[in-house]
């Protein structure tokens, strides 16, 4: 996931406290119910849970190389995967050979850099309505919201389902990149659909529901709604990078928090995929990198009584209404 | 072009000066004009031509800053580009900026890397013949040629030329990645009627007809037939790779020949995409990149009268018969 609903994101931490009162009066009916997901989850209730989850796996081999290395120091819990992408075929096996791996699908319906692009994985012909002009995915999830015809969407993405499992990828969780499937409530039913059907959970917080209040309406008894977000945005620089990680820790509230970050070694390969383009940038993912994989967050994690979770956790109480 | 082919054209190059004579008789009708290609291109009779030519443009972004900084010495004198790998619009933006850059299509009808992979540029259900069962281009081009449907061949081919022209790029010559198109009379024929429609020289060498017999009858009196190529193999060893391609130079006979070299660095992006593949693997393209940029390969030319040419040059010949 990436820019405009990490835009939504922020500024809604900005509010986090303040806004929280008011998220638990707009919950949906299932989520009324006085067990917080952490007691679901069998923790106490002032439990400070957290998934550490890296976006973006498949989209390059840096990214992937990156990833792999993160996950395998358990600072790192979780990461999706982008289909379409042409690195899809390294991930998939690193997938096969380590099935622990809390692994999901970053559903993808955007191509957003400028010298390296990709198509959906449907035929063509079957998804005209997501190509752009130049017969890629659309560069942003504004354009791809405005044009994409919605039934080719929901047959794309579980075109993208379908594919990761002929590989042998076993998803655990459901995104969306850029947010794309976030961007209308009949995008966001869509997701929703596809995760029931599939039995997965999917990445949405109680947090985003004051910017996007389409969202509570369509939830049903059995989705399961993470407490809050935490990601880096743009307007933090690149000295203070491991000060706002440091921080969120210091001051994370009981309940489960998606910290998403965006791994990749500032190499050759990162810089000509995001030429131009310092925000989610090469060096951005190498501080990324960085930070997750530092003694010093290990340390802030136990000193501040946080407890990593995966996905994994959260997709078993699917199909159980928590009531 | 990588393996098949060009095993076929290294045992040819073992048997070149014998069989120079014997090619001769097996030229088609339109080649026994009593004037030489480099003669019709305006040189003297006993000149040495040489293209250098870089494959493999748009695999990787690593081979793309390769190929672009070997072009620019000037010692590289063209490339061919691949429309279906994710790293095209890179390359279209340089030969958009650089319209004087002598580029090709290396037409590609294989994807034969296993963690990096892409499909065709049709939609997938006008070519399913094209896909393998993973939903990628085949991994060979034995299997490509064994299973692809050929109207699907020409339609993808023609895809790829139609693509290349909308971003841009305006081909100076056609060839075939992996040599796919050279591996049948019915894949040759579609090469070089293509080639024809679209006014553009191809790739194909009196050298390689008493290895693929079929070719002399497909070729009419306006295609322009190369004199030899240099490729190099796996039997060289990594330490003699220089003097590989200074014996080639040094022993160079008069004529058009088409040195092939593929050009990348030996950094994290080649070696995840050739993993477990020296052959045409990382150190392999940054021991050719290596060697094409040196000083001692632009002292050689010089020394052996060598004088470096493009493809843009042969171009101007199509359309003027041999006679």
């Amino acid at each position: 996931m990436r820019r405009k609903l990490l835009g939504v994101t922020v500024t809604l931490l900005l509010f986090a406290s303040s806004a929280a009162a008011l998220h638990r009066k707009d919950r949906s009916p299932s989520q009324t119910s006085t067990r917080t997901l952490v007691e679901r989850l069998g923790y106490p209730r002032d439990a400070k849970l957290l998934i550490v989850h890296a976006d973006d796996l498949g989209v390059a081999h840096s990214v992937n190389s990156a990833a792999i290395k993160a996950l395998e120091t358990g600072l790192v819990t979780s990461g999706s995967i982008m289909v379409p992408c042409p690195w899809l075929p390294e991930i998939a096996a690193y997938a096969r050979s380590h099935p622990e791996a809390d692994l999901g699908l970053h559903l993808t319906l955007t191509s957003e850099w400028s010298t390296y692009r990709w198509g959906p994985v449907l035929s063509k012909d079957r998804a005209p309505s997501l190509l752009d002009s130049s017969g890629y995915l659309y560069s942003s999830e504004n354009e791809a919201a405005a044009h994409m015809d919605l039934k080719e969407v929901e047959a794309e993405i579980r075109a993208q389902i379908a594919r990761a499992r002929a590989l042998g990828i076993q998803p655990t969780h459901l995104d969306s990149h850029m947010g794309t499937l976030y961007q209308s409530k009949a995008l966001f039913e869509i997701l929703v659909r596809v995760a029931r059907e599939n039995k997965l959970p999917f990445r949405i917080s109680q947090d985003w529901f004051s910017r996007a209040q389409f969202m509570p309406a369509v939830l049903g008894p059995d989705e399961v709604v993470l407490d809050r977000t935490i990601s880096i945005e743009p307007n933090v620089a690149p000295e203070d990078w491991s000060k706002f990680y440091t921080d969120e820790i210091k001051s994370l509230q009981p309940g489960v928090t998606d910290m998403i970050v965006h791994l990749a070694f500032a190499d050759e390969e990162t810089k000509g995929i995001t030429f131009g383009h310092p925000e989610w940038g090469a060096e951005w993912r190498q501080r990324d990198f960085n930070f997750v994989t530092s003694d010093a967050f290990r340390k802030l994690l136990k000193e501040n009584n946080v407890k990593l979770i995966t996905w994994r956790e959260i997709g078993k109480l699917i199909g159980k209404t928590s009531h």
